[in-house]
């Protein structure tokens, strides 16, 4: 498993930190990516676009406010959020744990 | 979320609980399914082998005993698993709690 540890991703506060569970040969050229993402308490993942792809988030854990293309709502574990070709999304941790959520892109 | 509970899933022991996370159009062709995935303790997905697609599972909380296309071991939180085209696999619980996973199934 690759894990990354990214600053201030999308100009979101803090850092993000990414485990990739599946690698490109994996993915097949059907998805980009499929992860397992935290946000430690305080950080966030700056708003940005999709395109040629959408996004899916799934919250396992924390309590975050999700930024869906402009409207703003929170989000539990339970939750699933989906970012569709060319519409964007943001994540923000609001709690005290860590944030911990499924990211899977899959591609156009 | 479309929420199915199958009996003897594969001729597996109890049932499967799987909470589907993405719809068909989500999906757009390239994934044929993305769930949640429960199995209360004596619950076992039998062995089963997928053609024209990859499947990957997530673990992230319990344990379990893998059939890794008729090799066994133990997973636990974190492990993942992936079973490539042409070939199978099958999951039990062999905890006291549930054991839950992503299964992502990826189309060839």
């Amino acid at each position: 498993m690759k894990i990354s540890r990214i600053e201030h991703m999308c100009e979101g506060n803090g850092h993000v930190i990414i485990k990739e569970i599946l690698d490109a040969p994996q993915l097949n050229g059907k998805c980009r990516m499929y992860a397992e993402v935290i946000l430690e308490p305080g950080c966030s993942l700056g708003y940005h676009e999709h395109h040629g792809e959408s996004e899916t988030y799934y919250i396992l854990s924390g309590q975050g406010e999700y930024n869906d293309n402009g409207e703003y709502r929170p989000v539990q574990a339970g939750d699933i959020t989906f970012t569709p070709d060319g519409k964007g999304h943001g994540l923000a941790n609001t709690g005290n744990a860590d944030l911990v959520f499924m990211a899977l892109i899959i591609l156009d």
